[in-house]
């Protein structure tokens, strides 16, 4: 049924019957919002957190993340309740210092084609979570996993994220055919972000709804306890609150095509 | 759950609880090809037979369909098997002698701004399929709904069909997220044709799937007893042998989501 | 140096080493408007005054044209100053009466593949300007060319207006590539607008000298005496009075590329 | 007339009256070939020579570039015939060796959001030419240049290479009108790459004039001795024994707007 090579990130395996869930917040902003969302998020059967340290915004004047501090509480958060960390890497100088409090590292869609990175991360022997960038085709995304690959890296997994299109009424438009595509390639699990194509929370449930049906191996959503105050991408993130009820939707839709999202997380030291 | 306004075509209803499933060839080419499809189709659930009498063809010198031909063999074959048609108008001239044939009236991508023939579908009071342009915006589509509803005519249902995009791998972007979208503007139904966006039939299984999860009302799919030897887009068409097994799949998905496709036709007096 | 066939619109000639230029305000709204367009585009050095009677608009809501009454009002003003016409023509049902009154029939980006449009003007011999489709590709623009030529109307002159893409700073992005590109598939002129593609008078004049470089055997601008007025795409217009010095910098380059531009209008009788 | 702050790269300055032209191979690949393409492009009136040493592949299988070698060669070539010299930096730990080779540091097309090489290469206080990210809006390439700024770097040159659009008969789509569009926002240079945009040879001519018309400051052109024999970008180089006709005409133009280019490279001390 689904056509790919499970990647392992500790003892939580992508590309398998179980669909994996990452969620959290776009950035980790304190002790408290981290930890209120990792609560939410694991008792809704996530066994990713997910958080960004050091943002790639596009404006300089934008919040630029908390940094190493932004990590440390990511890793203390998953820790707390049995969950592993995603978060993006953005310079091969901060992969040693990420191992301890990264479990998946992503490169982010503005960093696809970052060849020094992708092979620094390909050397790292780090799983590596490799957005599609906006603007790439699926050959390109290809090439670029290929990059990390040839390192001698195989724990790559694909996220499929939108790409830019005329369309104006949401932020990208998720491509929802490239995932079977992709997964053909390779044989590479690939995971859908439904919050960046949407840009907006009233369509994040289509979003995610469709990338399950669409054959995705999990989900990266943003979620946020209080999105009206996030210091980035608030419009995007689903109200926390709502966030469970979420994945019961997405899991009614992976069980009806013989897949599963487990009903809450087991304890930290199953998995 | 669905908030639109139901339209109803003859004793079908777009927009209800239940999905409505169109299917069929692109063009009608032969008595033997549209009975053969009409009889598997309504087997499978669906409620609607599709088939092009007059075709828009990129190029003047590729098949342009049947004509007047073509309508009566899908009417002859819809009513053997209690299905319903729907099929593509490319001009005013053809609206009074279609009225027999054609229960749903197609208004197709590359004529979504055509303003004449909206006008004269609107008076007309035929229930339209207005498809999205593939370089037309959400907005646009609204907009060219407008000039439908605005002669009189509540009988639209919209059909999103993917956009163009830089993407080549398939022949054009499905966009899921404009189906709760367009839903939002305007309160009508909007139905999912998975075939033109895939180009491909590989990826329809996909797209129909991902269709049902972003809150179509309905799926309009290409099928053809013999693809291979298709008059035209053949590569997309579903093999009809196969075809049972898609709708099976979707109707999973849907019952998931609360709705239902019927499990088969029923008998031609009862729809 | 251009190797296209030129096409006669009356005494006319578009493809040779003169750049045709046409211009006039998106819709004729007043015989003082059109006279005093008329006046300062013929001054200029245009040849053809160019003004919509029967509007394509996106929304039902907004001004749709003077229709029949639009025509006669273009006509008049090109006779009093010399100029030919170029007018959309929406409907097969216009053709004849339009005769009269448009010299360079015009089919509009949304109706590029508008079949039986094509072919009706085919069947009737005028000459046609084909404007692309803002979502189509060139082989497709060529195609529809070819609808029109099949029926034996060899006068077609393509216009290259702009395509859609994401970026939202103009409303459409020029495509000068494609003037050459279109001109080498079948050997026809090709004209461009520059307007449609700005957006923003701000960005008419690059977008006219780029027009002129890339190899248009001429020019499609809109200008108004006041476009805060206009009824139509007011933001767009060239003021009227700012013209006749964007048509200078334009025949500076084209005399640059060996091409000319007429320094102004000859007598009626003479063009 | 040319409303931007200009630049100087050692003694040239960039976005003054004078159109400054760079242009050579994509990549640097021999000693020979590099000093064949110096020799035509200085008589041409280029006054900046390009050439890659690391290069960004889409397909790690791809020829990557020689390297430190490269750099050398591209210097070595360049002090010969009196050019300046413009490469591609990928990685913030290739700037302090780079000093001596590369006088213009370009941040490539994929790397245009790459937020530490651009802070770093800000830090460097290089001139730094930024490239259009081909999925990338005019406000987030002028959000990027505002990081390279942010750092006291004011010596940064836009240049627009194309946007990714459906248009697949050129590579990419050079969006002519995000030049002046650009300029007006930070009152920073701009220069245009048709090489990139044609994707063929075949419409280098159309784009590189369309980019003087268009308001541009300079020029990036690939050219190559041998392009069959290239071992990357072939098909859209230049052939190099083409190259001073196409300058020629280049210069026509700019003269037809009041820029210049100068007639051929003055002596190596003078620039």
């Amino acid at each position: 049924m689904n056509d790919v090579r499970p990647v392992a990130v500790r003892d939580c395996v992508i590309g398998g019957p179980e669909l994996v869930v990452m969620a959290g917040p776009c950035a980790v902003e304190s002790r408290e919002q981290i930890f209120e969302a990792a609560e939410v998020v694991a008792a809704s059967g996530a066994r990713f957190l997910r958080g960004g340290a050091f943002k790639v915004r596009t404006s300089p004047a934008a919040f630029q993340g908390l940094g190493w501090d932004g990590w440390k509480l990511l890793r203390e958060a998953a820790d707390a309740y049995g969950l592993r960390t995603v978060s993006e890497i953005l310079d091969e100088d901060q992969i040693e210092g990420a191992r301890r409090h990264v479990d998946l590292a992503q490169i982010g869609s503005r960093n696809m084609q970052n060849i020094p990175l992708l092979r620094a991360l390909g050397r790292s022997r780090m799983p590596v979570l490799l957005k599609r960038g906006f603007g790439c085709t699926i050959d390109e995304w290809i090439h670029a996993a290929e990059y990390v690959l040839r390192e001698g890296n195989e724990a790559v997994v694909l996220c499929e994220r939108g790409i830019r299109t005329f369309e104006t009424a949401t932020r990208f438009t998720l491509d929802v055919a490239a995932v079977p595509i992709a997964k053909g390639r390779l044989g590479l699990p690939v995971i859908v972000d439904p919050s960046h194509a949407a840009g907006s929370r009233d369509w994040v449930e289509c979003l995610t709804l469709s990338g399950v049906a669409c054959g995705g191996d999990g989900l990266l959503v943003e979620t946020h306890p209080e999105p009206a105050k996030a210091l980035s991408d608030g419009p995007q993130a689903v109200v926390l609150s709502e966030f469970p009820a979420l994945v019961e939707k997405a899991r009614r839709v992976a069980h009806a095509l013989g897949r599963t999202i487990p009903a809450r997380a087991r304890v930290a030291a199953a998995c």
